[in-house]
């Protein structure tokens, strides 16, 4: 027991760009402290391995009161492009690497990346849409076998 | 300890309806799997539970930038209507159970479901006012209770 | 193995006044039940340490639809004040503490509350910003050394 492998079980769920970075800044850290690490993309986060979308993921200051910005020009035209754009010059500046770059560090450290075999029919979707990191389309059942003794992180 | 069950405690702290299933699912998967479940319906999430709001869930286009719509047109009336039409309309073709459904099956499969009673007095609820499928009130403290050794999963 | 602590290891990643509570309450539980806690503020959950935001958290009735006002009025200025106002006035009527005083109550009982070094970063904030309770300034990778073994939480 005391040299069984720590194990984190990471849910990716929303697509948002500032909701895609805290999974796989986390998913990182276990990788590079030597922890096993998977990463389960569903719903929303299914857009983080989105080929067509994880380079346009969005921020939204609506609905986030932690944006020092007004409900009333939130909602303009832009405002979303703006916020996003702001965010990836922040992450830029502070030399944190784009997602699609986090993706292939992640699994280059043997972190395993899944996609939600529910959301991706939702949003009909296949396996040839998301980026090649991805290891494998699972159920939630392949899941719950895969997270048997981790640490599960829901984002 | 080889032999002690796995547990998963599911907490809900969201009533839209995209954020009520992944928390249901992940508890059906895990009971399917033969581990213990419990769920714990607390803030928004409350409503997943709520006997008049169940079948009433909405799902909200705005700030979410993982739905095409821009702010702009998401804000207008209809359209939070016309953006959780479509998420039912998905799930119906996928033959995934409405909410109500899900909760009725996932007692009958021995998960237990639990309301918060901090969150029933902010809402002014009681008892009855929920589903019967809860099986009781209970605090912040009884579910630290209840939640020893277990995967605990924040939605 | 069998005397062991159980540890709660909380995220608080959100800023909004109603996902401050649920992270705070749990870590309040868990200490209450003699367990460890800790908690971990980053991305937007930061500003429930920063010390000139922590008294004006505010809540957004944009894009959450458990809240019953329409995206066009929900949109209107003062309509986000008013829903916090609403929400403080709830949370007074329990007796709930407000959110600096919970960090207080927190840290007296044992709690250890931290930032994240990457945030503090994004938001350009430096350790005297925050509140006192703040033990520390800490990476994602400390975070996972400190949370080994712990009920990690999500918020």
């Amino acid at each position: 027991m005391e040299n069984a492998t720590r194990k984190l079980a990471i849910i990716c769920s929303k697509g948002s760009l500032d909701m895609a970075y805290p999974g796989l800044i986390l998913a990182n850290a276990a990788r590079m402290a030597g922890h096993d690490a998977m990463v389960f993309f569903t719903f929303w986060g299914l857009d983080i391995v989105n080929d067509k979308k994880v380079d346009h993921l969005h921020m939204s200051p609506l609905g986030n009161p932690s944006m020092p910005i007004p409900a009333m020009i939130a909602g303009l035209p832009g405002m979303e492009a703006l916020a996003t754009r702001m965010m990836v010059a922040d992450m830029d500046k502070l030399e944190i690497p784009h997602v699609r770059e986090m993706l292939e560090n992640l699994a280059d450290a043997g972190a395993e990346l899944y996609a939600c075999q529910l959301a991706m029919d939702m949003f009909k979707l296949e396996k040839k849409d998301l980026v090649p990191q991805v290891k494998d389309v699972i159920s939630a059942m392949d899941f719950i076998d895969k997270s048997e003794g981790a640490q599960v992180i829901f984002v």
